[in-house]
């Protein structure tokens, strides 16, 4: 829309719809990102881009990745190892991570005088303490939200509280995600001996979906798992016939912190070189699946995108840094750990973005930054606009990992993939690397690329966001887009 | 399509299309199936219907039901209760019925230079001998047919064969079920220690769909598994490197034949009680889901025909009879059992139809009878417009239940429904209530009703179709339409 453009906006929008003619045109002193760099990285991304064969690698090659594991190691290293092979500057930054390991689990519906047994499709939620071996036993309390528990006093002893609210969409996730972190601590407040959670999904075949909780202080830690949708189906049509009475056997534990990375790249700036452009996306994944669309997609977008820039000539005017962050799934401490080591640095970031909402194709730009930061890339998004990506979009760009990074005001950026089918296999067995498309994993490569570059080489910078009213969220992971 | 149609039929179908306009016209002596009762049952089918509540009974209540499990001795139990509380005649025919019983099983990938271990999502195939305890491990051949196998001579030896051929709709089926069943017995000709088949599915999130399988006489037998369709595209990624090797345990066995029942009921014909229109579908299913699309939709639907039947004054003309046959998943027990046990009046049987393809919407009638045979339903299929099934579809009426009545020479009729989607379900897991539309059940039942009431009124009969050249076909499963 360049009407709505104030004018040097709009002329340097003519100038990168028509690169031929900047060169013999009285040229700015400064013309900020250069069109043939467009065609450039965009071109390198589609035709000879490595995410695709970066993401088998990781899945096939290494597999899942939980905190702590031997798979999260050899992703550190194979990391590491990949951005020395594209001659990126890399280094590892020191993470604890808890570690939590999935035990034998299984759940089952008790027979009654109404129905048979019948087994239950479940995976014990990231953090939930074990049962005994004999299992827990108790009747089922279905209940749509966190406040209803909370309403029904006494009936709620000893029972196994059922959170069962369906995702109708993936924008539902954010209001349901509540009721897996935070279901377990609120229940037990009442008195409830486990819990239940409909998966967070918008697809099923019987496939749980697992994902985070955590224990609120001075609460008893009851066992907490997430049940296939149409499990908690099967659950709300027999409690609706009667008491009905479930069994639930986790072997899961929380085992000592374990040693990990934060692994960090960059392409050092050629003008500015302390001006960081930080580019994230995180390097663990849940234990089952291999992590494909969470977050393998989002972690080779981000090292493809170093891999480009480091072979532009010459580099760009700002360092682009790129985070492999630890431990986003189940503690955040490598999003945390990051922020705490570079306290002293972030004032001079001058960006941050994360990928972390799979492998879908580019769909445009959000932004979290002060009043008009916008104006500041739009003039650069027409060489996106043939990837479909070429729009400011509404809604606030973030990340769980950078979000420690609010309190210094760092502005964030996104570029938005399409997620619509991301909660089909989230924190699932079935999120593998046949549900990325590699089409639109090297489209939104090349959407970041480019935005990389921008943010890295346009005259101005963003303006900083205010100052947060709070703290930071400390949600293990916050609504995808 | 009246103006294709001989006089008599336009005329019927004119009749049908007017029924207010049919007492006062000097009647025909026999009138055939009157309009009336189309209204009658198709009304009742779509306003009271019970099929989807049946199905509730059948999937909930008591869930899975392989041949010899207390699963499928209560359903028998079940049913029979329930064409007694709906006034239907009803009496249990012994059947002796295969008992394979699934044990622990778990699948791996095993760790090489180029790949971590991977599990593998799968289940054990109806039929199969189970491994040692230790498990069977062999390197992984990829092929895509039996024929395949049989060329790769000594290459097979000690190798796991794996049948990887992907369904692309669910009319694939019949192409690739012969990798399921004869696969196992075909590579062990040639030396192979296990088999693994890719699921004949037509969606998947890490969904192992199990099936039959038999053994050849004279050959090893040897474990067969069906593997996710991930897993099989992993399979294929890994294969493409290099050697991989698998690492299969299997706890399944087969115990001796356990007792178990086909479940007759009919409704007597007022003038023809000897001619018999027999309606089939299979109480038992596989021991994974709560077979509800395979085949509790079948089930319902001609348990709903009976009663809705039952219940017309003047009876229809002739008897019609419900088979809930034993053990069509693995073994035909009850199929052949029920040729066998009424071969004096299979020349009696004017017509056999079968449901088993699922709950999905009704899409018209299809026939294997002798020439013209059409002809005697086309101008009673009208009153099934407004369900979109008014039409006679090509292909052939079939069913593997009453497949054994073939060289009897009895006609077969179908209704045909949508089972587009069958296939993403069928012998997995998800096949779970949930998976059937009640709306979609209910109308399908309307349509059966009726066509079971045309068969069961209509004037004339089905001419019987030609003897087949060879026996009746042995496959458990034929492909579905």
């Amino acid at each position: 829309m360049p009407s709505a453009l104030p004018l040097s906006a709009a002329l340097l929008s003519l100038l990168t719809a028509a690169p031929k003619a900047q060169a013999p045109v009285a040229a700015p002193k400064d013309p900020g990102p250069s069109p043939q760099v467009a065609a450039q990285l965009i071109g390198a991304a589609l035709s000879e881009g490595r995410a695709y064969a970066r993401l088998a690698e990781l899945t096939d090659g290494i597999g899942p990745r939980l905190s702590g594991s031997e798979g999260e190691k050899a992703a550190v290293q194979w990391a590491k190892r990949s951005f020395e092979a594209d001659g990126v500057k890399v280094w590892l930054e020191p993470v604890k991570v808890p570690r939590w390991v999935r035990g034998e689990e299984s759940g089952r519906v008790l027979a009654s005088e109404r129905f048979r047994e019948h087994p239950l499709a479940l995976l014990a939620l990231g953090g939930s303490v074990g049962t005994p071996a004999e299992g827990v036993t108790g009747e089922v309390l279905e209940v749509r939200s966190l406040e209803e528990v909370a309403g029904l006093g006494e009936k709620v002893k000893g029972k196994i509280v059922f959170f069962n609210h369906a995702m109708a969409e993936a924008a539902d996730y954010g209001k349901y995600a509540g009721l897996r972190t935070r279901g377990a601590s609120v229940a037990a407040k009442s008195g409830a001996v486990a819990v239940l959670v409909r998966s967070l999904a918008t697809a099923s075949l019987r496939s749980p979906h697992t994902g985070a909780m955590r224990y609120d202080e001075g609460v008893p830690q009851i066992p907490a798992a997430a049940v296939s949708v149409e499990d908690a189906e099967l659950l709300h049509r027999l409690v609706a016939g009667g008491p009905v009475k479930v069994e639930l056997k986790l072997g899961c534990q929380t085992q000592p912190d374990a040693d990990s990375f934060n692994v960090v790249a960059e392409v050092k700036g050629r003008e500015k070189p302390k001006e960081v452009v930080l580019l994230g996306a995180h390097l663990d994944s849940w234990d089952v699946g291999t992590g494909a669309h969470d977050d393998g997609a989002g972690v080779t977008m981000v090292m493809e995108t170093a891999r480009l820039l480091g072979k532009l000539k010459p580099a760009p005017r700002r360092t682009v840094r790129v985070v492999l962050f630890a431990n986003e799934e189940n503690g955040l401490r490598g999003g945390r750990a990051y922020a705490e080591a570079h306290a002293a640095e972030l004032g001079t970031h001058v960006a941050a973005l994360e990928m972390d909402s799979g492998g879908g194709r580019p769909l445009g730009v959000t932004f979290r930054a002060g009043p008009g930061g916008e104006e500041l890339v739009r003039p650069w998004l027409q060489p996106l606009e043939a990837l479909g990506a070429g729009v400011i979009l509404a809604g606030e760009a973030g990340g769980a990992d950078i979000s420690p990074l609010i309190p210094a005001r760092v502005p964030f950026v996104g570029v938005r993939v399409d997620s619509s089918r991301y909660f089909d296999v989230h924190h699932s067995h079935a999120d593998t690397l046949d549900k990325v498309n590699p089409k639109d994993l090297a489209q939104s490569t090349a959407a970041l690329a480019w935005v990389s570059y921008v943010l890295a080489e346009v005259p101005g910078v963003l303006p900083r966001p205010e100052a947060p009213p709070a703290a930071p969220p400390t949600t293990p992971k916050p609504a995808a887009p």
